[in-house]
Formats: structure tokens, C-alpha cells, sequence
């Protein structure tokens, strides 16, 4: 066993504050990281508030994970000390269901996420995240960073990276497609500079006049200010598709109406109150959907796109102890637009 | 002009009543169809009674027709005198945008209905439908009727026949696919034919324990009581498609529960309501969407596969005299499955 320092809630009302607990030792196909930066995503305050139930205490946060391999099991084939590797949103499933079969193992039944999932290795304990200094996974479920990339700005392409990739690839998004953004923040700036990267022409949506000029500045072609009615008429049917990023409360339809015949509106905020769609506006063969992460050969790919082409997340650069205050201002909108761990802050 | 005669709503509170009116003279590439039957479609009412808005009166309904061909214009290329011809939602369009090229008329910004639109031939004056004597119509937008057919039970097919075959066909229905179908009236009757005959495993989902019997009769494999809470979770992520044929007030994520992923939920019912979308159904890259009738291709190819197939509605045939009556029954959901009206009983 591999002792380790984290930082756990130990119940819902907590905030952070340092855990020490035990990594399995490494096996067979396990690759040990030592981890260098990890990302604060918005789903960790959800979970370490118990907001979507079903949480699990102690628990260590974490799915943005990028760091050192350090030790590798006796057959593990795709890394070797000293390499880059990264950890995201999950790290294991069954590997025989269909949605294992597809690479789809984001819907396996028996997915196991990086934190707060039953842990198969450890009966009756539950997975513990990248809010520490090291994690031991199966090389199956581990990422290869390219070493030209800065480990830190990578650390979130892990699941905001993944979560705006994977639809926006599902759907086909590239030249000659409109593409619009709805929210930037942690997913939003990212799809924005994927849709841009990709070829398509993007516009982004947000409430905040204030976010013109970053919006324009990431990628966007045209930034509408959603609050605009005569703005949002203007573009009334001309979109492929939207990718819609916003969890909190608000009008789907107003995206809805802005689709072309056949477009999508593609959610990958989940807000929490059902959404009222008007039906009208389904008619002509627009679509809602949803997308939920990506599976890990996807996010191999994105991974591999993101060193080919630059691409990296914009951060802010905390150390461990900042975490609660970090919360705080995620809570606030106030970080532009991912706050990421410098784990070297985490000391014995 | 040619004098007809036929049945009108004058104003939203009136119940119909005879009504002379003009049709235009054959033109060059017109056919003058003398209409033998009519089905009456529950957007009748709606019209009639401008429950969708925008009704213009006196308002002559009806879009599901069939009758002879009596007379045609010197350039009609695809119609002789005496042939059997039909006539469904819409009789024009633009022909020149994108939707008209893709055969897809009923999306064109120009599509003129077969009643209650802005007439092109007419200006000032609207199109009057199928509760009347006779029709003249560009034979494009004419539909091409075997002579096998019974026109009686082959009219209701122009509407609830292709409204409900071209979403089946756009989700490539068929062996080795789920579907279920909601609501078993005008168009879920036709629904689980089509599906039935395209190879699927059909699920029937009804409110009335009544129409189990009938279901398993009209071709579906199993039928479930959706108020059977029991009966519904057994079903949970087993259906490729679910056709949503209802257009009362009821709960879309009941039927999105039962969707696997990728799945879709196809509305051919228009709620008047918002639906409430509980959007974690979505994550799983389920689908929500509509459908709205069909071009004027797929509506032949649909008669095409209904004649080879033997493929008709189950009619109630009413005299004209009785339409007042028929759609009071409506309301109430007692008719199996669709009205159509004997022209021979309109008499000048």
C-alpha cells in the first residue's frame, strides 16, 4: 500500500481540508503517477456537497489529473517511468458490455469513476481523486500526455476538454458548419477553441456583455449577448448545431428556435430542474440531446489534437490550501477560466 | 372557375355548414380531381376552431383526399383522366430553396397547405380543403393512386399515413429494432402497421387497458398500460425509437427512461403545453425530436409500399352531414381510428 496526503470532505456541509489514506500497491497493468496539476471542475462541488446525492465520505475530488509516472506493473505495455500520463473522469469498467465494446465507457454499467465509485480493487471503499499526490490506475484507463505539453493547462482538457470534444466531433462540426457556444466557462472556453480549431463558424453566447472581448479573443467569430432579443431573432434558424454548457436555470427554447431544419441543441451542462421545451420548435426535426464525457480512446485523441494544435486550457494556478476560497469564487463565476492545483504545493 | 360545393367553418365557434365557393380554372399543368373520400384529421379541429392561431375563415378543412381524375391541363404529364389520385397537406411550395430540392416541401417558407394557406392562383383569398365536391392541383403536388386501392380507407394515409411512416423511415425502422408507439389513435394506429411491417419488434403504449386487444390486432408484438409503473420500468433502456403519437398533456420522461442510448423520441403530437425534459434522460445521448408530415416524394413512396403491402386505415365511414357529430366524437377518442367522409352523400 502506498501511503498518500489528499485533501477530503467528510461530509457535505465540510470544506476541504487534508486526508491521509492509502494507495492500492502497484499492480500488474497499474502505472503509479505522481501527480503534478490537477483541474477543479464544477461537478467536484457538486459531488463534495452531495448536490446530486448519492455521495460518498471521505472523499478526495479530482478527475482533471495530470502528472509522473514513477512506478509501472510488470506488464504494463504503453508507458515507462518518467512519462507524462493523465487520469480522467474514470478508471475502469467492465470491458466486455457493449458500451465498453463501442469505447463508449463513459455509459458502461459497471463504470468506475475516479472518485467516489465503489472501488473494485478495495471491497466496501470507494475511489478517491486527484486532489493528492498520487493515484494508481490500470494503464487501460490512463492517458499518454504528450511531454510538449505544459502540464498544467493540459490538466483540464481531462474532462472539460473530453466532455466539448466528443459532441462536438459527434456531430460533424467543421467547415461550413455554424456552431454556437451557449456559456463560457470552464466547458464554454474549450469548445469555443475546439469549434475554432475544427473550421466551423462559431458564435458564442453569454449573459455577460463583460465577456465580449474574451470570447472574440478565444476563438469566437461573433459573441451574442443572449440577453439581446433583437440579436438573438437575427440568428433564428441558422445554426448546425449549439452546444449548450450552462447548468443553471434557463430558456433552452431561445437556443431551440436558432437551430437550422435538422440542427441540435447538445447539452452538456446538466441543469438540475426539468427543462420546458416547447414542442413547435421540435417539428422541423430539431434535436435535443446529450453528451456525457468521452470514452478513453476519444480522449486519447483529443489529447493528441490538443498537443498537434495548441491547444490548452486557460488557467489559474492555486495552490492546494486555496481550494475552499477556489470554490468560492467558481461559485461566483469568477475564474477565467479553470482553476488548476499545483500539487507541489501538497507537502508531507 | 368551377363552382363546388363544400363544408365551412365561418368563424371559430361554428359548427360546419354547406358552403359554394370558386375553384380555379385547369390550369396547364392542373388536375381537376372530383374527391371521393376525405379523411378528417384532428388538426381539423384545431384549424377550425383556431386552436393553432392564424385561422382564416371561412375555413373549408380536409387534407386527406382521394377521388378521380376528371379533367387535366395540356402539360399534365403524370395523370390521365380517370385515374385515382390523391391529395395530402400541402398543394405548393417554392420549389427552389434548399427544402424544396431535398424533397422536404413541407418545410419550405413558401409551402402553401391545402387549406387555410395564402392561395398563390388567388391573391386575398385562401385554399380551401377536402370537406367539398372537387379539387384543382398542380399535378406535382398530386399524388399518384393505384387502382388497387380502396379509396375509402387508403385517404387517411396523406396525413396520418405519412406523418407517421416518414419518422419511422428517418430512424430506419425495422428487423432487429425496438420501437414503441404512443397513443393508439388517427396516426399510432398507422404507426404500429408501418412498424409492423418494416420488421420491428412494435411496443404499443396506451393509457386504456380497452385497447390491448386491438393493439395486438393491428401488429403490435406486446402491448403495455403506461400506467402500469411495474410494466414501464421493465422496459428501461430497451427501445431504439419511441414514436410519440399524443398530443394531450403527458410525461415525455417516462418515455425517455425507456430509450437506449442514442435512442430517440420522435413527436408527430404537438402538445400545446412546454414539456418538462429532465435532462440527466440526456446525458446518455438519448434524443428528443418531431416530425411534421412528409415531402411529396416520400408521401408516393409511402402510398407506393401501402398498395404492394396492403397497408390501410381502420375507418369509420361518416355521410357529410354528420361531421359536426364525428368531431365532438373525436374529442372524446371514440372513433377506430379515423373518420372519413363519403363525398357521394355531398350533393348540391
Amino acid at each position: 500500500m502506498i501511503d498518500t496526503l489528499g485533501f477530503a470532505v467528510r461530509q457535505p456541509t465540510d470544506t476541504l481540508a487534508p486526508f491521509r489514506f492509502q494507495r492500492r500497491a502497484v499492480g500488474a497493468k497499474d502505472v503509479r503517477i505522481e501527480i503534478l496539476y490537477c483541474g477543479v471542475c464544477h461537478s467536484d462541488i457538486h459531488q463534495a456537497r452531495n448536490e446530486w446525492k448519492g455521495s460518498n465520505y471521505p472523499m478526495v475530488p479530482g478527475h482533471e489529473i495530470i502528472g509522473k509516472v514513477t512506478e509501472i506493473g510488470p506488464d504494463v505495455t504503453k508507458f515507462k517511468v518518467g512519462d507524462m500520463a493523465g487520469v480522467g473522469c474514470l478508471v475502469d469498467s467492465c470491458r466486455s458490455c457493449l458500451s465498453c465494446d463501442e469505447g463508449l465507457e463513459q455509459f458502461c454499467d459497471c463504470v468506475v469513476y475516479t472518485y467516489n465509485s465503489p472501488d473494485t480493487h478495495r471491497p466496501g471503499e470507494f475511489t478517491y481523486g486527484g486532489y493528492s499526490q498520487r493515484i494508481v490506475v490500470d494503464e487501460a484507463y490512463t492517458l499518454k500526455v504528450s511531454p510538449k505539453m505544459n502540464p498544467a493547462t493540459a490538466a483540464p482538457l481531462l474532462c472539460a476538454g473530453i466532455t466539448t470534444y466528443s459532441p462536438l466531433r459527434r456531430f460533424k462540426v467543421g467547415p461550413g458548419k455554424t456552431v454556437g457556444i451557449v456559456g463560457l466557462g470552464g466547458l464554454g472556453h474549450m469548445a469555443v477553441k475546439f469549434a475554432r480549431s475544427f473550421g466551423a463558424h462559431v458564435v458564442l453566447f453569454t449573459t455577460s456583455p463583460n465577456k465580449v472581448a474574451d470570447g472574440l479573443r478565444l476563438g469566437a467569430h461573433e459573441v451574442v449577448v443572449s440577453t439581446d432579443k433583437e440579436a438573438m431573432r437575427a440568428k433564428a434558424n441558422s445554426f448546425d448545431m449549439i452546444l449548450d454548457a450552462v447548468s443553471a436555470e434557463h430558456d433552452a427554447n431561445a437556443y431551440l428556435a436558432l437551430l437550422k431544419r435538422d440542427g441540435a441543441l447538445v447539452f452538456v451542462g446538466l441543469p438540475a430542474e426539468p427543462l420546458p421545451i416547447k414542442m413547435r420548435y421540435m417539428v422541423s426535426q430539431r434535436v435535443l440531446t446529450g453528451s456525457n464525457i468521452g470514452g478513453i480512446a476519444e480522449t486519447q485523441e483529443m489529447l493528441d489534437y490538443c498537443a498537434e494544435h495548441n491547444i490548452e486550457s486557460d488557467i489559474e494556478v492555486i495552490p492546494m490550501g486555496k481550494i475552499n476560497e477556489a470554490y468560492e469564487r467558481m461559485l461566483k463565476n469568477n475564474v477565467k477560466y479553470r482553476f488548476v492545483i499545483d500539487m507541489a504545493t501538497l507537502k508531507d
